[in-house]
């Protein structure tokens, strides 16, 4: 027989330590955008600012923390099972807006130009990753084209490859069922035509229009 | 006769509202090297990884939020009233390195190469800015000067016009009372001649070293 081994007991946090700002540095330094250097100097900052910055940034992650989460419907991030947007009597148009990421979604919110709903699929298709249509949110699209009012999908997927792969797929899924749409391609606003890359500069020429 | 108006009555948070991460991205966008693009992302890289970043980052930030504090001896930032470098015995040298910043400090640290105390001044005298020996740590410097076992000044200021400003200010009310140095100027290690300012090749030639 074997004695149980004790319970392992929690170390009481050392009080004189200056290991908890080494920490914080750390936890900085894995967001996208900082570095180790630049997540000193924002945490120096911090320290500086406390009432303005650091105690409210503090609080206001603490309340992310409990209460962000994914729109059951769309795969958007609130903080409730159904957020604003999918609730909201005013978007309730038969248009449904699919984008890769929230941050997409977000980009497009940003325009506000659009006023109907959206879906998020949280992600593309990639074979090399093996992230196929259940790993995404299709099929819960096919069911919402099933059973809510859309009158038309906007395919609002990166211009990437991968994005295209995925528009193609959803376009093959949805076929005859609905009227399918994707933002149209060309020069962007306040562009260059000698900064642009070939393929975009074919596609604004096929597309061209009648002034 | 005025009734005395209702007292304000703190509204509950609202349990269905985006407003909370719209908050957190605002937050976290006045970091140094956050602007509100890289705000969004660092945030919904944060609500993906929840468990691993978002929740151990908040813990984090409220512990320093409470505990962080500058050292009454020599302004380095710490957890408590006198920071580890003041009270380790180990860096009870006679060499006290004078540095602009925290930040200033923590880079000598992570070369590891110094093993006396710091003092840290909090910024640089700038006739501009109104800021005088007063407003930065010069007079503790004096002090510390005067009343500890100290040996050698090690001017550790940034190679700016400010920071020389303020070498020779400090250089000139310690002159006689102890031995005073500063950090060498020169070529950095790397560093190609081609890429260098004058000023440096100036300097790194009239410091020349015979091999």
């Amino acid at each position: 027989m074997f004695a149980s081994p004790p319970a392992p007991q929690k170390a009481p946090r050392p009080v004189s330590s200056t290991s908890d700002i080494e920490n914080l540095i750390e936890l900085m330094a894995k967001l996208p955008g900082l570095g180790p250097r630049s997540a000193r100097r924002a945490v120096l900052h911090l320290i500086r600012k406390r009432a303005l910055l650091l105690t409210p940034l503090a609080d206001s992650l603490q309340i992310v923390a409990e209460t962000a989460r994914e729109c059951l419907n769309c795969g958007n991030v609130g903080t409730t099972e159904i957020c604003d947007i999918c609730q909201s009597e005013k978007r309730a148009t038969g248009e449904l807006c699919v984008v890769e990421d929230v941050a997409d979604l977000w980009a497009m919110e940003r325009a506000s130009v659009f006023r109907g709903r959206y879906h998020v699929l949280g992600g593309t298709l990639s074979a090399l990753d093996s992230i196929g249509p259940e790993q995404l949110r299709i099929p819960r699209l096919l069911n919402r084209v099933a059973s809510e009012q859309i009158t038309e999908v906007i395919l609002a997927l990166n211009a990437t490859i991968d994005g295209q792969t995925t528009a193609h797929y959803i376009a093959d899924q949805l076929n005859g069922r609905v009227r399918l749409t994707s933002l149209a391609q060309g020069v962007p606003i306040g562009g260059e035509l000698d900064y642009l890359d070939d393929g975009t500069i074919t596609a604004a020429l096929n597309a061209r229009k009648e002034i």
